[in-house]
């Protein structure tokens, strides 16, 4: 298949009339042509695939339920897991196809998902162990997208102390039944499998090397909130980052998810190691989070990444703006992150154990994304800039790996806003 | 006619099954029906029509067009004054009216327009020397919106400091000349006149006292930056706030914009003689200026209003999400306005001299604005927290004065895209 572009967000530039040659899925070809010829015209500024590098699938169902009664961070995770309590393999498939097709519609065409939900209500095992990961997966090939299963470790309620009843569900008992079940998870040809060590609170200092030492990605929640800083600094005399630096958990394979709230140490650590951090402003900002650090992180050598993680929004673009407006109310400095830094971000899959794509060029998987540069938000706006201006309502036209799923706006699934009230419903 | 809601955002709560009947523009009657009959039959819920208190039409030229080169709120300045530079009545009218028309497909009904652009360039008048704002009324009315012209006066360039080249666009000279054309504004149906203090740097102290005394709306710009607040300090030794307060400035006909570095005491200056306070947090982000203390003002008395000023976004539903974003991000709690406070924002027209409207109640203009609650953003959500879940482009159907505006998302003018395109050519 062939694929013309007005305009196209390569490697090096923004180019004019490229087309873009395809077979099974991978670019054969990138050329410049004035002329669509037989190519299907993609409407806009077409960009690789965006990759949503944090999600909790399940959380989409909290979007407009958890702001009657102010509270914080914790107490907006209690609604979470009153909602976690309610999951089973084929509502959880129901509910991440929903919410993997939003993420199509928004440009987004692989999804690292954070998965913690492993198991039966009390714990009890489901007869495939690995029910609700494969169910993700599935969800993800039939919405139409790329998935990496961050399969999560998470053993205790908080450090040294036991699960609570519906964190039962998330726990494998010890990092060894962890690692055997992870084993057993089945990848396909748009699924691949990583690891998450859920936080310094959920995973004891002695497993963190065990999933640190997991064969492809690792992400780990860091210092999201104060609290968990806190408790860390007590029971352990150091910093999370400080405590994954001691487990030898830092590196190119670890990304850092939040990095929040850092000491000017943490970011020196995490940097000089390339441990990767994802940031999801939108996320960060509805849980009362804070701003990171994001500038210094990159200054010192960390990648950027991002993620709609609890779902309040699912937009690659307002997460890119919002990084950037983070930075910018922070320091009083407008132009923190160039546009090309930005789009890197939005488009980062190496921290998803894709490092062939991301980028037009032959040999990348053909993931595009053509954004319209025609609508009100985006009218006027130079194509250069226009990731500033453009909301995930201006996605046209979504392909993956050749395919092509999103259509005028369209999902190939039909109309999903109904789906997905179904399966929150 | 007869509109029938499935949803409606009554003064009280949100009501189900709502009919409300407008003659001449007005609503003459709110009832409960099950069956829509005869009525025309709006989607989703149907909220009050949005005000947009704060407005520069023009600036809507600059999206995604000043991100090249980082820099800070004066170098972006710069690049405002370029643009300032090149507009005359009839570019300014056809500009103008695709922004407005932009503002109604996002549901505001009512737009306050900071207006300060009035002369030719060098500051030759005009034939008519409100060419400019009869230019602004008219694109107003050709948008399908209602607008109070806020007629800025704009005297120096700085305390002490005479007006540049392109600031002799702005001045009237003194500020008897800028009352004296006011005076000649024609107001209309659709149309209502206020005032407006660029600033504390802009205007000087004797001046102040003449237009804090128009009778009707007066906004100024208040503490945007920091460098602002030096200013005023290093000349009058008081805080711009305190320098307002002493020109017997404040009070409830005065609406201060941003509002962001204040001190203790100003905040309480302002919330005790209920001077209203606009917030615009897209902008704020934008221009790096900070995050003002919203929570407090209104604690302290201060009626709360939104704009979407620069217009980097049209959007009042995410103004609204991010005023409260900027509450979380400084504090760390949830819920820091509740739904009801932030549609009360989105919706206050009292600032702009429309005290009648913003409420589906008897005697009210006839603006609604429904917002669907099946899209991909808004599935699953409570109704009573959509607010927090919707954007603009959930829009569905705007009536003005009981005139349908914009029906299925479209504008009654037809596509706006190219008209944008077009007159920011």
């Amino acid at each position: 298949m062939k694929y013309w572009c007005p305009l196209a967000w390569l490697p090096s530039r923004v180019a004019s009339g490229v087309l873009v040659s395809e077979v099974d899925g991978v670019i054969t070809s990138v050329g410049s042509a004035t002329d669509p010829g037989d190519a299907i015209v993609l409407p806009g500024l077409v960009f690789p695939g965006f990759a949503n590098a944090h999600s909790h699938a399940f959380h989409r169902a909290l979007r407009g339920r958890t702001h009657g009664d102010g509270g914080t961070f914790w107490t907006w995770r209690e609604k979470m897991y009153d909602l976690a309590d309610r999951l089973d393999p084929d509502s959880y498939y129901l509910l991440a196809r929903a919410v993997y097709a939003e993420m199509a519609l928004a440009g987004i065409t692989c999804v690292g998902e954070f998965h913690y939900l492993h198991h039966a209500p009390g714990g009890a095992r489901y007869r495939d162990p690995n029910a609700m990961g494969h169910a993700l997966i599935a969800a993800a090939q039939d919405a139409g997208i790329r998935i990496t299963l961050l399969d999560t470790c998470y053993l205790a309620g908080g450090i040294d102390q036991p699960v609570s009843l519906t964190q039962q569900r998330f726990s494998d008992g010890d990092v060894f039944a962890w690692a055997a079940r992870v084993a057993e998870l089945r990848p396909a040809s748009h699924a691949r499998i990583g690891a998450a060590i859920h936080s310094v609170r959920a995973v004891p200092r002695a497993a963190l090397p065990v999933v640190a030492g997991f064969d492809g990605p690792v992400h780990v929640h860091l210092s999201e909130q104060p609290a968990e800083n806190d408790a860390c600094l007590s029971a352990y005399g150091r910093t999370p980052t400080e405590l994954l630096a001691d487990a030898g958990a830092l590196g190119e394979r670890l990304t850092a998810v939040h990095a929040t709230h850092l000491t000017a140490s943490d970011v020196s650590l995490l940097g000089s190691s390339r441990t990767g951090a994802c940031f999801c402003p939108t996320t960060e900002a509805d849980l009362a989070d804070g701003i990171g650090p994001a500038r210094e992180l990159v200054d010192a050598g960390s990648p950027l990444s991002l993620g709609s993680d609890q779902h309040a929004v699912i937009d690659m673009l307002l997460e890119a703006r919002a990084v950037e407006h983070g930075e910018r109310l922070r320091t009083g400095q407008r132009g923190r992150f160039t546009v090309s830094e930005l789009v890197a971000a939005m488009t980062a899959h190496t921290a998803l154990g894709w490092p062939e794509a991301g980028r037009i060029e032959v040999g990348a998987p053909a993931d595009l994304v053509a954004v319209r540069l025609d609508t009100v938000r985006t009218a006027g706006s130079l194509p250069e800039q226009a990731v500033l201006a453009a909301t995930a309502s201006d996605v046209d036209t979504v392909v993956v790996g050749g395919r092509v799923v999103v259509r005028g706006g369209g999902h190939a699934l039909g109309d999903i806003g109904p789906l997905l009230a179904e399966a929150i419903g």
